[in-house]
């Protein structure tokens, strides 16, 4: 991983503006044998140019085969080693939502679902009922109060709400109590002496949200994932020196960019050219912004090949407006690889392209793609080398030793 | 190295097949400057096309520049550190010939010498005696016993045999008494306080053992080396989920099968294709199939270029009988390099493919060779990354974190 405490000491303040730009899912694999990729098959000029002038490769998002999820994948863009530090979903959503979630208050992801009368989980998502539904159940909800905790219970999208407990001697090591099949909600189970009494307030709050919850339909139960608590992070601005900011549309990448302390802007729009916008409405207000962008790994997941390939060139013919910046080091990569073969996330490694007019070496690649990212000047790397790479060719760097 | 715990959190079994092929010693340098190594001037369309359909690199064995012994070699193939999980010679013999070492055994690896009458060693290899030879001098020595321990006296092969003694408190922390010069057996040396009577007992036995051969010729003495202990290695089926059997022709490396817990299939005949019918012939039986061809260390060691790449031939001309049977992934792969230019093992980094139809990208390497290698979408990594990398492509790995 990068190495804070070493950073800290070479870190030099400049004017330099560094933006890291993260097609989610970018990376792909062919459809048929020796076939392009996502990337490869998309009409991207601006983004080859930039991998013709500037330097690509291909990083590993945590380790050699392991298929990361969003959270890790991008703790390591930021230079966390994803292993060192686990953040539970628990914590993602809540953050994700906008919830101000504190030190010592231990979240949980809640699923509305669907029972059978004999109490068996039939319907893991309650039939995927909509947002307004979900919040008024999460407002039917909330009137359950615990003794000696303050509570929240937070709508986040379609069947998905957030339960946050804040009070005194938490602790969030309390297992799940959704049981991936047909059988009941499972109690939450402590998996610690200590988080016995955490474990007992979510048993006691969840047998009261059952009763309210009894004749709703479909959504008539609940279940509990991924409690956790705010594992304290070093914080990006402080780590980096750099005003950071997040870019980002979905709830999950504003939660961890908020975990690891950059400011969040809000905005208007959805778009790619919605996001450059943003950047450019903020540009002197910030030296680093994270930008995200959501819909390659969406039509990866569906295993739309073409559509994975639209959304690239959405992000390419948007991509002049964040140019006009000049900022003094691009990085365009994504989080994961999301093949559309696949449908779903998975280990290959992610093209990477590192633009630093002026800095940078040439490379024979002359497009951005898979392929060509195998002959690129930053090789095959892990992902939390590309913010000390950020950092030197915007010359925010001193020498190490004398 | 690989993160056994963390892989053991993300393992899912399902029914795909992995065959590892490690052909000993496979990577080579060329014989004139600019030629082909052993590996390219071999003619192997079977494994060309494989390199052209999935993706190679080179795997560094233990650390960039280690020449590494067998052991330690195939140990990072497997996923160990060898520099972590470092393994006795007497160990590895003692198992190649299916002992049955037990935790807690102390073994060393015997050689049969000549002395002269000064008692000077005048041939390590006692003229290298035939197999026949070492059995009757085993014979002899066997009722030889030593109080409060089991022997065993155990031929090998030629002048080579192992000495295992079996009780309690015993410390394999025993230096090796074979002088490597002209000189007489040096005594065996503790190396900790703990481990003085266990030295005192090897001592006492090569006494009684020097009284009892004085009179043979050539083997008239001995040298005891590696002396060792089981290590406990983590279990290679437990750590990765997999039903894993070893197909072998030589002792030694069944011996490290063993000692990683994988089951070892008895078979006859020793051709590459007489190991692929025994792949075949257990197919359903395991999920796991490491599949050693030793003739290309052979033919490296004894510095015969061309029968090197014949030996790799071979390899090829069977391999129709390996693809028949439709692996998930085949790797293949060498533990080290054994260049006939050298004729011995070394350093470089060791030509590897990963075959796995549907999910690998491409590469531009079109043909198995270490300068194609170069070319491929695996780089240069760890040999340690080969069994997660095997398991992505498996998909036998949950998703790291949400």
């Amino acid at each position: 991983m990068a190495d804070f405490e070493l950073l800290k000491e070479l870190i030099t303040p400049n004017q330099s503006k560094i933006v890291l730009l993260v097609m989610d899912g970018l990376g792909g694999i062919p459809r048929e044998p020796n076939g392009p990729t996502e990337l490869e098959y998309a009409k991207i000029p601006n983004f080859d140019r930039l991998a013709n002038e500037g330097n690509v490769g291909l990083h590993i998002p945590v380790r050699p085969g392991l298929t990361p999820g969003s959270g890790p994948a991008h703790l390591a863009l930021f230079g966390y080693d994803a292993v060192q530090y686990q953040i539970g979903r628990g914590v993602l959503e809540s953050l994700g939502i906008g919830f101000d979630l504190q030190p010592g208050d231990v979240a949980a992801r809640g699923n509305f679902c669907t029972v059978d009368a004999d109490g068996n989980i039939i319907d893991r998502r309650a039939g995927r009922i909509p947002t307004e539904k979900c919040v008024e159940l999460c407002n039917k909800l909330r009137p359950s109060t615990l003794p000696g905790v303050e509570m929240f219970v937070e709508p986040v999208k379609d069947y998905r709400f957030c339960l946050i407990l804040r009070g005194e001697g938490l602790d969030p090591r309390v297992g799940d109590t959704d049981p991936q099949r047909k059988a009941p909600p499972l109690r939450a189970q402590a998996h610690a002496p200590e988080a016995e009494p955490t474990a007992a307030l979510f048993n006691e709050w969840i047998a009261k949200a059952r009763e309210i919850l009894k004749n709703e339909h479909p959504a008539n139960a609940l279940t509990l994932r991924g409690i956790a608590s705010d594992p304290g992070l070093p914080r990006f601005p402080d780590v980096y020196g750099l005003r950071s900011a997040c870019v980002a549309v979905y709830p999950m990448y504003k939660g961890v960019s908020r975990l690891v302390g950059m400011d969040v802007i809000d905005f208007d729009g959805d778009s790619p050219a919605d996001e450059f916008a943003t950047v450019k409405a903020f540009w002197d207000a910030y030296d680093f912004f994270f930008v995200h962008i959501k819909p390659t790994d969406s039509r990866g997941e569906d295993g739309d090949f073409v559509g994975k390939a639209k959304a690239i060139e959405t992000v390419d013919a948007a991509l002049p407006g964040l140019l006009e910046l000049k900022p003094d080091v691009l990085i365009v990569t994504g989080d994961h690889s999301t093949p559309s073969v696949l449908k779903s996330h998975s280990w290959h490694p992610v093209p990477a392209l590192l633009w630093a007019p002026g800095v940078t070496r040439r490379d024979t690649a002359t497009a951005f793609g898979e392929t060509e990212c195998l002959k690129g000047a930053l090789g095959t790397f892990p992902a939390t080398d590309l913010m000390p790479l950020a950092l030197a060719h915007a010359k925010r760097l001193q020498k190490f030793g004398a």
